[in-house]
């Protein structure tokens, strides 16, 4: 079919690409001119024939509610957008409900798949009304793997980045996961092969998968993480997954602690401990009127006497 | 080679058949005198030439103490124990230290695979000096899945059983995270098709892993899992995860939350949440001199004057 | 002073007692015309000389954004409004740009005491332009306590709520500090006397506080909490205290657990344990290949032979 | 009464003190001879009349076990032990069962109270049987402070000090508490006044307290704790709580989270993160089949068309 594919960096660039190569035709947009087909949205929207269907697949955030609320203008009643970036899922809420004021549809769609989709397919996840995913299926059928996962009608508009955002959720604590059994292992003294034993647990036990994979990818390169600082950023999606679980009073603590740990790991001194340490302080000689440290009086004991 | 396996039932049972398929002589010994070679440990001991190797496979706790103790009065030096329960490791560093006095080796070796396997073989994490390990080699080799993986030795004596009971705390902070994002997703008012998206994941996605796997399994049976209550009994090696991370000063925030998480799921009701729950109460009318419940103010204010 | 006091409830009716007592001229407004002094708010504001204040004092959300818009239309330049509510921090920030942008000042302050503030004061945390505060001073001295405590400018406009809502989160620990203590304590065999145990605590300890009080107020009446469940509401506060600390990208991992417990209380089931329990009931014996529960073989293995 | 007090560092001779002055009798024994009575143990029996009563205050652990097994061997039935050191509740548990053989009592007292105590009295939280207990009474209304709190006869051996333990575990979170929120705030850009703000909830707030008070002196010296790194130790208590918890499959989310937060403290790099960001690392360009990072697309987009 044909699509409209606004922002042809590598992930949109590459996903054009495999929907060429599936037969579609696609008409790229791009703010650089060397990879763009078209010098304008207007153009895009000109080129296509309605009922039209537009991917956006630029930076979450300002970049595509600006890219959506300009397309709002340029399309007609009975086109479609789909958007195939990091959106929160409140976002896509409000695109659906001002698009369909419009008689245009709207379609979420979290994708995952990288630089190896082109070749192997995107996991596609995706949130809209029926009618429009239906339309769409014929991309959707060329974007995902071969087999018979990798591609989900998770629900209404929202419902695609919503469960996308979950999985980087879930991700976030299976990652915690494996650092947190790591820094244990080598805390003991009686491991001294740690890098074989993760490799070893890359079968016949309930923790193989992908990501303990990965990990033993970075243990063969570097086996005792020497050349990796203990500093990880966040990419959002935790976030919006913490704040979504405290909106729908869902106790997430795996996940949180994991998206924690990560703002920890960021900082160079720690505000909150500052205080935990001036307390301590404060239950010393100087304390005031009753005031005992509780956790002091064994430093205040004589050696023993035996 | 020739060795003896205490305790057959379905674990040793199997692990017998295995290395009996394998081409290993094994004289078995287990209460039920149906099933044992011998009548006695005392018979067992007396049929293995030494050097030997006795392989122990009975519940964690008293009775693997109990049985390591009664062969250590049985056996001779140059002789060599495997516990292949799931003991703590601090129970084999005393066994590895009592044995060692007279001269009969020690090797711990954790071990999963259950009832597959007998087909598929055991992954096998191993702790203990080289020389005994070697020793057991031909019988690790038979016992452990075919391929690179699934066999270890991690360490000194202990280090089998530790990595066995780190394996099981990631395996526990991995179940919670698929616990906490099916519940956010379950929460959610705009997902509707929720076994198809967890299905959808097993391709593709960050998240891919044999848990993943079971619980699509567990969701194709019982799509909204109204079969199972949420209820989650813990082995002991969960809660030995945590203990040990206190001892060696490891913070371990997702892997506590999921153990903690399974002990809030057998309560009826929480002493800690009635404490809570009898605080907001004292903040009432009742309250006591300056005092003012902090979050009840705007229960306190009328309607909205518009 | 003249002051306009917008919701005449049981915090609005006796801060507007306490400010009458101490000299102010206080011009009420209520929906229940039996306390109210005027029928509108367009009354209310002909009845003060300008430059007016206005304190509201009605439920936080829509009520307070419609009077704030409401009086946003009736006021003048050089009038100041106090929001005295339990607002989000972030409200007050827009309620501030739209007013400074017609003019008119605007105050927030969080506000603690209850029924007991009448006579005994209230805690005042204010944020707000100087000059803004500055005029509402003689106000704040009268609802204030007496002493040098329980009134402070914090910054600028949502300071005050933003402290409030902190205090609030602070105060969600404080109390979930006490609740695990009391759960543990309950937990143990060697203690007999819990309840005389919190009450020696009052005099001599680190932790003797407000809270600890509180809680033996509640165990004079009911020693062993019966008549209570483990049930817990959260107010709204401490749910926006997690959500600006992960827009802050500030660990807060004991007040999020305490929101968490609030939230695990309220529900009858689990739907994260159901499916980690889901999880345990597929590692047995149907299990798919290469599958092994973890924590299961010690179920697997036999009685002790000894 | 006549009691023998074995340790006169800060805590024991000051206790010793304010026994004297209290009318008691005191016999002290010392390793360092310029503040001891006696000369030795075998002195300080022989110097006591049966039923004697010896209180120990020595450092927890290895000290105070030596202490009290030599003590056994010269003890008579019918005298009787107090450890009022900051002993773990297991090991008077062990004590108590070694005395009781033998005819001699033990009772375990958690004490609090530090240099302020020879002024103001030290809160005692006692563990053992009635009547050993009642024999103790004449010394522990000595010690405590004047008043109806204070004191605590809690339950059986070890009571004492697992109430004592349990009070530094409520005292971690509430620190904890404290300093989160401080974080907090200080994150904030709308809250400039933070020291005023913590001041003022000094009076009329819920989260007045010792403690509070404590932070406000750190903060009276020291604004913006610029003096002070958020590094801190802890004091074995904390460890012991949590790991009575797992014990007595107690969830302890709060207590355990500041704990966890202690040991963070400490670290310069933490281990576990490094194994977070190696995994990030991996989802880059060089990944393996079928893998994407999930919360990279965002990155790889181009900048917006618009």
């Amino acid at each position: 079919m044909e699509l409209g594919m606004i922002g042809l960096g590598r992930m949109g660039g590459n996903m054009a690409e495999r929907l060429r190569r599936g037969g579609h035709t696609v008409v790229g947009f791009d703010r650089d001119p060397k990879v763009s087909d078209v010098g304008s949205l207007e153009e895009l929207v000109e080129r296509l024939a309605p009922p039209r269907a537009v991917w956006v697949m630029v930076p979450a955030g300002q970049p595509t509610r600006d890219t959506v609320h300009s397309l709002g203008k340029l399309l007609q009643p009975g086109d479609v957008i789909v958007d195939g970036g990091n959106s929160h899922y409140v976002d896509d809420q409000k695109h659906g409900d001002e698009l369909r004021a419009i008689g245009v549809g709207f379609v979420d769609c979290g994708v995952s798949g990288g630089v190896w989709g082109l070749q192997n397919g995107y996991a596609l996840m995706v949130g809209g009304e029926q009618e429009h995913v239906d339309r769409l299926m014929p991309v959707f059928e060329t974007l995902k793997p071969e087999g018979e996962y990798g591609f989900v009608h998770s629900g209404k508009v929202g419902a695609g980045h919503f469960v996308k955002m979950v999985h980087n959720g879930i991700e976030y604590a299976m990652m915690q996961a494996f650092g947190e059994g790591y820094e244990l292992i080598e805390a003991s003294d009686v491991v001294t092969n740690v890098p074989e034993t993760f490799r070893s647990w890359q079968e016949g036990t309930v923790i193989r998968s992908w990501l303990l994979d990965l990990m033993n990818r970075a243990l063969a390169d570097d086996p005792q993480l020497d050349e990796i600082r203990g500093y990880a950023n966040d990419s959002g999606e935790g976030r919006w997954t913490v704040q979504a679980a405290v909106d729908h009073a869902v106790p997430l603590p795996a996940i949180t602690a994991s998206l924690f740990a990560r703002f920890s790991s960021r900082q160079d001194d720690s505000p909150a401990m500052k205080v935990v340490a001036a307390l301590r302080n404060q239950f010393g000689g100087h304390a005031v009127e009753g005031a005992k440290g509780a956790d002091s009086p064994g430093a205040d004991v004589p050696p023993p006497p035996v």
